[in-house]
């Protein structure tokens, strides 16, 4: 563990921050659901289980937009705090980069310009989760999309939003040969990890025969990891993983298809609320893959809304790359007050909308 | 009409080829269909009229890959001469410009990263041709589009793959009051003409009561030519309208809607065969409008191809963004003969393949 020259942004495993300095650099969030999040106690990241396969949607179109088209507000838990969106997009108007969203497979669309990369909505991972032809179109696509923008960009971040997305990454992490149980984050400080971990046994016991990391994938995690392996082996250059141990299972995936020459252009940016997160592991899983970590040491306790001091009591965490963006605004100048200020300044909008 | 400093490219109505120069830019082909294209003898932008409903997908997919996934091979006219898309791949693997795929309505879907703006499929304009609400939505998420590209682009560049576009713009010029019947081009040098504005007659007689220009585009244009505009409303930043009367026709669009300060910032870049169509008055319309043209010069008489010899006795002409891509590579130091050598050696690929 090593503290970066910048104070605010703690590296784990590996020096990365000076690599997100001044660059020309590029924001892809990549949504999908997962019928994961139809099991009922698996996530907080709606207000329903219905409502986790709308999250994904909201969360790009207040991302790219600053409104919600696709239901009534931002997505929030079912005690109402907010989706991690407020701080993705506060961060991004700091960064200012583009904003892109891909779709590797999601139930509800957003009203945005979206890209389609041939996915399908990802089925409960007890029955497989995308049909094998399917996880292959969704990576070819994603290569090629990667390789577009490597043309003019420098760098590249990837988010995600996936409702029930620890699960499929346990699951993902675990067949690829981790010790994995138990150990994803969650958006809720009561990670229920009992019935993560009877969810990823069932599906790896059902996963049969296969012949390839890709095929694991398809089989037991979600579109959004094929779609984040295939981007990175077509950039081909520096890109932060910006999520928690959804991100880390990418990472697993992406050395067990490409090696460690694609290891060693990539890097997690995170929340410290991941990082520190008591019901997980995500050091040891990225010290397991061989991935370097960098968390924003961000902090919400004094935050003048209910709903982000949460944050600081390890609700919500992370999610639509608002870790990686914040690590990579803190990499650029910018810091945790500058950052929470924004994160308010738009979280007010809506609660004064509401 | 006055000569560039580089004597490959002629400027019409002003200059622009110094803001073409060096730029960091993008090419985003946008891609639709109109069921005009499926009335015989309107088009050859395809082998059959049921075939042009393919062209644009096609066109899109080896644009991007260098392969066609939606049918045998690149689009082609009843006498198999080739899609303008070999000029345009040509020209951009000189510009190594990121080239997105933005489907403002298509019936059949290119199998690449595909942004979804929302549309649908023009019908023939006779009988109306997009939605009113639908077309509000292309050209929400059109601007959107052109808002996050203009933060790391300072140059966009916009192409299109319609069949039958010729006769959508030259209804639209002339619903916006200009007089265009019968000067809109074509892929063909027997430009069916009669047939064309007996549809516009047609479409214009049923245009009834709309109060905006863009309800007359959605009335009895395509969806590209909604997109185009909002595309150049949302990027604020010079762009070069890679076409030939179909982008003149985007360009009276965008005069309509957002007046001259958007003029000012627009050039259309097409190939001489369009400026010189004997059939058509490409030049006559973009001085009604009040846009620029640049005409790159190439020739293509010599090309050790019969199917590129063609090009300069005025098939094809045009599409795919060809010519623009060809003015701005041209802007860049690239001459007509290493453009001509490249779009061979994309060619013969195709032809030793067949």
């Amino acid at each position: 563990m090593t503290n970066s020259p910048i104070a605010m942004i703690k590296e784990y495993f590996g020096y990365f921050a000076d690599r997100l300095r001044n660059k020309k650099a590029t924001f892809v969030l990549v949504i999908a659901t997962t019928d994961v999040s139809l099991i009922p106690g698996i996530t907080i990241a709606g207000a329903s289980p219905e409502f986790t396969h709308f999250t994904p949607a909201a969360d790009a179109e207040f991302l790219v937009t600053g409104r919600v088209y696709s239901m009534n507000s931002i997505p929030v838990s079912p005690t109402g705090l907010p989706s991690p969106v407020v701080l993705a997009r506060a961060a991004n108007e700091l960064l200012n980069f583009p904003v892109l969203v891909a779709d590797a497979g999601s139930r509800v669309k957003p009203r945005i310009p979206l890209i389609d990369l041939g996915g399908e909505p990802g089925k409960d991972i007890r029955v497989g989760a995308v049909r094998k032809e399917v996880a292959e179109e969704v990576l070819r696509r994603s290569e090629l999309l990667g390789k577009e923008l490597s043309k003019e960009t420098d760098l590249l971040l990837i988010g995600e939003s996936v409702p029930g997305g620890t699960t499929t990454a346990m699951a993902l992490l675990q067949a690829l040969g981790y010790d994995a149980l138990g150990k994803t984050s969650s958006a809720s400080p009561d990670n229920p990890k009992d019935l993560k971990v009877r969810i990823v046994n069932e599906a790896l016991r059902n996963l049969g025969n296969v012949s390839s990391p890709l095929e694991v994938a398809a089989k037991v995690s979600d579109p959004m990891l094929i779609a984040v392996a295939g981007l990175v082996n077509g950039f081909r250059k520096d890109v932060l993983l910006c999520g928690g141990t959804q991100m880390i299972a990418a990472a697993a995936l992406i050395k067990a298809m490409y090696g460690n020459e694609a290891l060693s252009r990539i890097a997690i940016g995170t929340t410290r609320w991941v990082v520190e997160d008591p019901t997980a592991d995500a050091l040891g899983l990225a010290k397991q893959v061989g991935v370097r970590v960098l968390s924003a040491q961000l902090e919400f306790s004094k935050s003048r809304y209910e709903g982000l001091r949460m944050y600081d009591k390890y609700y919500v965490k992370e999610g639509v790359g608002a870790g990686g963006l914040a690590v990579t605004a803190m990499a650029n100048g910018y810091d945790k007050d500058v950052i929470l200020a924004k994160t308010e300044e738009i979280y007010s909008g809506l609660v004064n909308r509401a």
